[in-house]
């Protein structure tokens, strides 16, 4: 046991008091885990456009009266303590924060078709714990709230203990906290989603070239796809798609007269992709993704989360003619069961991660990271916690 | 070689010369088949909703320009005489006809992946046999045009020989040729599209209860479906559906106040659908379909032909919480590989289809049997084309 167990931990962390406004650094109450959880020191937390989405205030699920919350849930730690009932994870274990849960026990998990674990959903939609608490305070005694289960921008955390992956202890933390989000999202879609086989020589198109969109490209690479067609409307992406295995950059904003996206693409794979991935969250270039899929066999998957109330449409003659459209969260991948082979495949240089990284941030500049991720010149920021 | 062969033969076929007009009884020519073409007597054809579809003017692929044609496409018959080069079917095999050919030889026969043959569509398109021409003539020597590349309102209609399924003689022909649609789509879009398997006992809902959601519910059942819930605005639906192994039946314009159609399916089956089937042709029934589908796995299958311009809609988040939302056409059957075996099911009692046939016309009563189908009271009326 270490000698905090049981006991507050007094840290620093990242609090979002206003909307669209810098997070407040101050120091904060981490109550000890409860029954069924785990008390983490974060060592590093990636910044996500999620992250940011809720920051600015568009994320419909977040209004005021979840504030205030500590953000981040691209993290990785170590394990400080733990409660009672936890089995399959210990002090001293470095650890994934997981925001897909996965307890083997709910319909979801034993159906063995999702990784939507039902579990800890409903209280972790609010802000809090299992039990319906928080486990932060501010200063002035009054409860902060959870983010996605697990508020990474704090030096220590509190997480449901079917929310944290154990992996290797050799692979680097601020490195594989990349795996808490955007490229197992996007990797993860390409293995269990879309599930492109190695021998199909696969023609395949990625909309939107953050760091979900190169990782699905990192995942169609190590499927063996024979072409993999990049769309950005920003032209700076291409060097990165190119970079990470891309044969083939469009920027829409730039077709010839009388040519679409969608007429591009058919030409350029003669007759359609075998499968699309959107990685915007612009229903409109949802509704392209699927219809420059193949007729017959063509696959769809969306992964850009939409803002609130947008649908997505098409003619169902897209469907009739044997078009697949899929979706997908966390890239279906199962984080207790699945994460630590993303970590080992890291570790043995099968899986990109560092090339993500264009910068690391001590946590007093976290709100600098922001900013970047907003610039659209970043891939990945990396916040050590620590420094 | 019947001593027709070689030469036109003049016969009894239903012309349909003006939309939303009686079908005109005339004598024809049918010419005798060219290369790559057999000539089929045909015995039995069973009324669809499609061609009353394209029968009424709605179908916007049939224009005035497409007329005079010769409907139907639910047919079966004897192989009569063989053009040159025709190989696996000779004269006297019974067949039926494919309005979706199997080529075996075109990208989409090659994947594996797609029922949807691409070797005859653009001319059958056009109502014209692969050589752009037509085999029929009028009296006066004008052409009549073909129809689904089948024409089974002739009493000799001329098919492309990738458009035959060579089926068991001791077949009884004013039965299989249901087989030539409807309880094919329905059935094979349990099998090949959704894959409902045996052991998931799984939950499933129908949506619109003709002879397509009877056949589906008639997969369900051979693929033992725990739960099969039908659905349609027609109460009279209800004993069919029950007779065919439906467990519930619901009326969707006579649920409780504040009950959707939605909540109904997610409450009866404890979550949501694990497959649903549109057989309506309604977007907005589309929707419903999939969004009565179990987040993380529901499968919802479009199977009716939808109006022309008419679009799907819904929220990503339908799709990226794990619902997939496919199509398909002809039930995804491989014509010539698969149907054969369909006949074989049929004959060892294992798929049902006398059930279907609610009354039988003699050729020169064509004209009722279009009149009873709009009545919405029968399911199949098979027509008898030398009665």
């Amino acid at each position: 046991m270490s000698d905090t167990a049981g006991k507050s931990i007094f840290c620093k962390a990242a609090v979002l008091r206003q909307f669209n406004k810098p997070l407040s650094l101050e120091e904060i109450e981490v109550l000890p885990p409860k029954a069924h959880e785990v008390r983490v020191k974060v060592l590093a937390n990636a910044m996500c456009h999620t992250d940011y989405y809720s920051w600015s205030g568009a994320d419909s699920e977040l209004n005021d009266d979840g504030l205030p919350v500590i953000l981040g849930h691209e993290c990785s730690g170590v394990v400080e303590s733990i409660g009672e009932g936890v089995e399959g994870v210990k002090v001293g274990d470095h650890v994934i924060a997981l925001y897909t849960a996965e307890c083997r026990e709910c319909k979801f998990c034993k159906s063995g078709k999702t990784n939507l674990c039902g579990s800890v959903r409903a209280t972790q939609g609010k802000g809090l714990m299992p039990d319906g608490t928080t486990r932060f305070r501010s200063k002035d005694g009054k409860p902060i709230y959870h983010f996605m289960g697990c508020s990474g921008f704090s030096q220590y955390t509190v997480l449901a203990d079917v929310s944290v992956a154990v992996i290797d202890p050799k692979a680097p933390l601020d490195k594989v906290c990349l795996l808490g989000c955007g490229v197992t999202t996007g990797t993860g879609s390409v293995f269990n989603v879309a599930q492109v086989d190695e021998n199909e020589e696969a023609q395949a198109a990625v909309f939107g070239i953050g760091a979900v969109g190169l990782a699905v490209i990192d995942g169609l690479k190590i499927r063996k796809a024979k072409k993999i067609i990049a769309i950005d409307i920003n032209d700076g992406k291409e060097e990165w798609a190119k970079k990470w295995g891309a044969t083939d950059f469009i920027n829409p904003t730039k077709l010839k007269e009388g040519e679409t996206i969608v007429s591009k693409l058919i030409e350029m794979t003669d007759g359609g992709c075998d499968y699309t991935f959107d990685c915007t969250g612009n229903v409109k270039v949802m509704r392209d993704a699927l219809e420059a899929c193949h007729k017959g066999w063509g696959t769809s998957v969306i992964i850009g989360v939409a803002s609130a109330g947008k649908e997505i449409a098409t003619r169902p003659f897209q469907l009739v003619t044997g078009r697949v459209w899929k979706g997908s969260a966390f890239g279906g991948v199962k984080g207790r069961t699945q994460l630590p082979g993303f970590v080992d495949d890291y570790m043995k240089g099968e899986l990109k991660l560092d090339e993500y990284i264009t910068g690391y941030k001590s946590f007093d500049k976290v709100n600098e990271a922001f900013d970047d991720l907003h610039s659209g010149n970043v891939i990945r920021t990396v916040v050590n916690m620590w420094e």
